[in-house]
């Protein structure tokens, strides 16, 4: 089935090849990502595409002495799997298995590790200019999609590399007029013009005859030329910025890849590599709809992907459905994506509001301002956004936002672990460095509903607010239709501990901790608060449960250190209250990917692992059975 | 003296005067700026450099209805004096006084409060589509320096305003050829082909003329021109951008500016304006330096600054002076600054060691990640960057930095409040958003000597590490040439209270706060124990201090929510310890600007109102005199 690609442990094996045989290679190692794909899950349109720009690679270049950084890394498999961990597929984005990103320690040919957008430039000139500082000779390659180039930092990154006229130092634009969503901006609409490249040939070509038959402008040309390079000629933007711009090239065609590198390897300085390709390219279902096949399940290729079954609505659904009816209720509402549009689902609201959708590109620093600005306005804008994302924006947040105590609301989905994707996506911080800041709102939401009415409550807030759940499904409670406000810093009972001699733990809730806080607690007997707010905290409801508990717990989705816990324990010690607190939450380490409710257990985050960690702490012992779930308030 | 200007309460008032008295005013105006600024202490040479080009704004747009956002704020002086706030001036960047930056709450005329560079495109492009969706017409206006543009975040945000096809945006390029220091990178390079201005109108003029004579290529053009606009002719980077590119004009010019604003305010769609001034303009001392005029302290203007003569060193010389020592002993030792050379202190560095030098631009997210690729090659590369900042690059040191353990050492100034640059540049949440990560060592100097060696130990760890020091001069502690790294996560005790019956409080204090905390104590014959260590905490020495005291204080300047006072609760209650703790810190509210020393008193946290919030919370009385100074340790 795979005769060639199964000769291929390293990219060596790859360069002994002969260069007719990397066209049945390809062949092989496309219809060897789909099949692992579909029988995985993972990213499939982006890997689809890369296929022969891969194998050209590591055919022309000496990886790994030569460092290619991967942007994003949605597109690594091929890489992944030319470089010995072909086998290693079958455990990929699974507990103990690969990841679905480059990772420094997987193997020497991941170079840097990646997932969040836009940082290959920087990353390959650091280590372009290290290699010269050390008088070594070797390749930095970053690797970028079109969508990534839109984020400032590739910007910052070719604005500082533009200057270093003797780095070898290759970007590759891998074109596939794609983010995850449809592209957007000027740089989309300047590539389009770029990629109809007979045009750009013909003109250039077009102005050298015309200079040819015209020899008093051609010698102005050149005296232009000499004091003003590339403004005669028509030059790309990559010219611009210091940067040998060859391309467009067909990113599918080896034999345009492979001489075009070869004669990049000879050249000196910064070169840009404008490569087209097609996301799903060889997959038919993922060409025409590379969006639904960006990062699927399991399925079965010959069928495709079909329609979930699922009965039970995500947080991201939950928000997207609440935008919409926000939106139709409040005309100075309006939504703002990163990039996201489907990821935080925003689809509909972009259907049925298209005046109020603002997807403003892979730009997080400029949607936080962006969403300022309309707020000085009068606008409530909603910034969609991962928590892992925001951390893109978090001195826009502070110093536009926060600073300025301006109405945004941020929803922050993805909130706590996430699963497959990993340490590099997890929302594990946010409610630290949310809470720290002054005149912030932070809620957590424990159930859908809850959901739904905190972000109402949050456009109705004066000043900055921000709702965070976690990613996939809740609980599978009801939601009302009907929007209204919840009160601000305050939390809610969900459950009475004993309330005779036993009354001894209360279990101090947060967001998507509350369900497993319940189940914890019918165990013990424990009282449950549903805290609601993280930001400003319930002092009166901390205080009352350490007047009518011995023992407090906190227990949170997110890191312990500086986290909703320590809030809790700031706000006893600020009315000089002592009480042995144990707190839960995410540990001081980077969790791994792996099934969402084995990475919660294995943080003890679940039922069992709270009721443990209580009883170990404070010398308990839980009830044979849950004699006590009666005792369920709400 | 003021004869024009004093008549100025606002633009309405400017609006009326005859075009020909703009000339005198601008020249009464300058002269206000100087004697201004030269009074108070100020931004100087930015001010100077945007006299005309303010004024002509407020004379040809339609201010406040039309918003204007200057970016960063440097160079607001002149829209401040012209909008009411003349006589403010006198309390510039004083406690209770105005701001030195843009600030909404002082007046209508402020649209945007920025600071941090930047913003002001995402911002005015919010408000122009805010503006659109209520059915108003009126300009959005920014004003951003060369050195802002090259901040990722102005591309994000002329990416996404460059669609808006018919919005009435206008950017202008405030071109001076500088950041703060002199500029850097490929886009200032481009700036400057483009500021030969007169060889761009004679190219695009030698082309038209060209085709003129040439008909079959003028037709060939035509067809070309219709599928690929722009690329027959040269086209500005900011054409591509899908702006009207307007310039180069001179900005001390008014018979450029006025009618060309003019022009402008009669186009449709993305307008950008490009103005070249010069920094310091019309005072020839700011004019020839205009690096040492940026931010002068009071001077006498007929005489200049003069060399200071301030014998205490700062803590930014502290670290310009090692980073020259390290990297004369380590090769591996590189030097990163975004744009913040003077600043941050490395001026001798740049001198001494060229190679291993590097100013990014204003690029703060590119900074940490192209560290990060430096990092990967054995490098050690050291990121110097003001507390503020690094909140920029802040999802960087996660997912770059922290997530692979690169050995990375941030230098970070300005942490704490900073004084008369306000809130906006006060590094007070630093410890918080730091100490969350995993993988970091964050520590915090008691004074210059332990900063030294501070520094010293992060460049031996094999991981990240920041080393957060105070604005200005530390308490004068005599300078160790010798380095030897610290115990790693170890504080060390620096008085031992009373060792007898009354040994009830310890102070736990961090970095800058040990001075205030060792006076206080004098008067409470507490124990003070300097910390050094924010993470890993000195868990011991927390337990020692508990086991050994009635009562706990933790004492830091930085904000109390999720600080370093946060981790040694989370510490005691991870080990079952209860004890009485006091938190003090910064409050949870933006602190203004004014006097540093009085700020500090302000949030309590001087000797005196250390020793009056412990005395306050464990109902204790200072000592009549300080009898227990002798007992100081070490």
């Amino acid at each position: 089935m795979y005769e060639l690609l199964n000769t291929i442990d390293d990219p060596a094996a790859l360069r002994k090849l002969d260069r007719r045989q990397l066209t049945p290679l390809a062949e092989e190692l496309r219809a060897f990502v789909l099949e692992s794909v579909s029988r995985t899950g993972g990213h499939l349109s982006s890997n689809l595409g890369t296929v022969e720009l891969t194998i050209a690679l590591h055919y022309v270049f000496n990886t790994p002495e030569d460092r290619i950084v991967w942007d994003v890394g949605h597109q690594s498999y091929p890489h992944k799997i030319l470089t010995g961990r072909r086998e290693g597929m079958k455990t990929l984005r699974q507990a103990g298995g690969i990841s679905g990103f480059p990772r420094r320690s997987e193997s020497p040919y991941d170079t840097f590790g990646t997932a969040h957008s836009s940082t290959s430039i920087s990353a390959a000139l650091g280590m372009a200019l290290a290699a010269r500082t050390k008088g070594e000779h070797r390749f930095g390659i970053a690797v970028i999609g079109d969508g990534a180039m839109t984020a400032g930092m590739a910007f910052e990154a070719m604005n500082n590399a533009g200057v270093y006229d003797d780095l070898p130092l290759l970007v590759i634009l891998n074109d596939n007029d794609m983010s995850i969503s449809p592209p957007v901006g000027a740089l989309n609409r300047y590539l389009a013009r770029l990629m109809s490249g007979k045009f750009y040939a013909a003109a250039k070509k077009g102005v050298e005859r015309m200079l040819s038959v015209a020899p008093p402008m051609l010698e102005l040309a050149r005296k232009l030329e000499e004091h003003a390079k590339g403004m005669i000629v028509p030059a790309t933007m990559f010219e611009e910025f210091g940067f040998n711009y060859i391309g467009p090239i067909d990113g599918h065609d080896l034999d345009s890849l492979i001489p075009t590198l070869q004669n990049i390897k000879e050249l000196k300085g910064p070169q840009f590599l404008h490569v087209v390709t097609r996301k799903g390219y060889g997959y038919k279902l993922a060409e025409a709809d590379p969006v639904l096949y960006h990062g699927p399940g399991k399925f079965d290729p010959a069928e495709g992907i079909k329609p979930s079954t699922s009965s039970k609505k995500t947080y991201t659904q939950v928000f997207g459905d609440w935008l919409c009816d926000m939106a139709a209720q409040d005309t100075r509402v309006v939504g703002i994506t990163p990039a996201m549009r489907e990821g935080s689902g925003m689809v509909e609201f972009e259907r049925r509001f298209p005046g109020r959708y603002y997807d403003v590109g892979i730009a997080e620093q400029h949607a936080v301002t962006f969403a300022g600005g309309m707020a000085t306005e009068g606008m409530r804008p909603v910034v969609a956004i991962y928590s892992t994302f925001l951390q893109r924006g978090y001195d826009q947040l502070i110093h536009d936002i926060a600073l300025q105590n301006l109405p945004v609301l941020f929803a922050l989905d993805r909130a706590g672990l996430v699963g497959a994707d990993g340490a590099t996506h997890a929302g594990a911080y946010d409610l630290a460095y949310l809470r720290c800041i002054p005149n912030m709102v932070v809620m957590a939401p424990s159930d859908e509903n809850e959901c739904r009415q905190m972000l109402y409550t949050g456009i109705q807030i004066d000043g900055p607010s921000a709702v965070r759940y976690p990613r996939g499904a809740g609980v599978g409670a009801a939601i009302e239709a009907e929007m209204s406000a919840l009160p601000v810093g305050k939390g809610v009972v969900r459950r009475d501990g004993a309330a005779e001699a036993g009354k001894r733990v209360a279990i101090l809730a947060f967001g998507s901790m509350v369900a497993p806080a319940m189940a914890a607690a019918a165990r013990l007997d424990a009282t449950v608060a549903d805290m609601r707010f993280v930001k400003p905290l319930d002092d009166a409801l901390v205080a009352d449960m350490a007047q009518t508990h011995d023992f407090l717990v906190t227990v949170e989705e997110g890191c312990v250190m500086g986290g909703a816990g320590s809030a809790v324990v700031e706000s006893l010690l600020a009315s000089g209250v002592n009480r042995p607190i144990l707190q839960l939450g995410l540990p001081d380490r980077f969790v791994d990917h792996g099934d969402p409710a084995q990475l919660l257990a294995s943080c003890g985050l679940d039922a069992a692992g709270i009721t443990q960690a209580i009883c170990a702490r404070f010398d308990l012992k839980p009830l044979e059975k849950s004699e006590n779930v009666t005792k369920l308030v709400a």
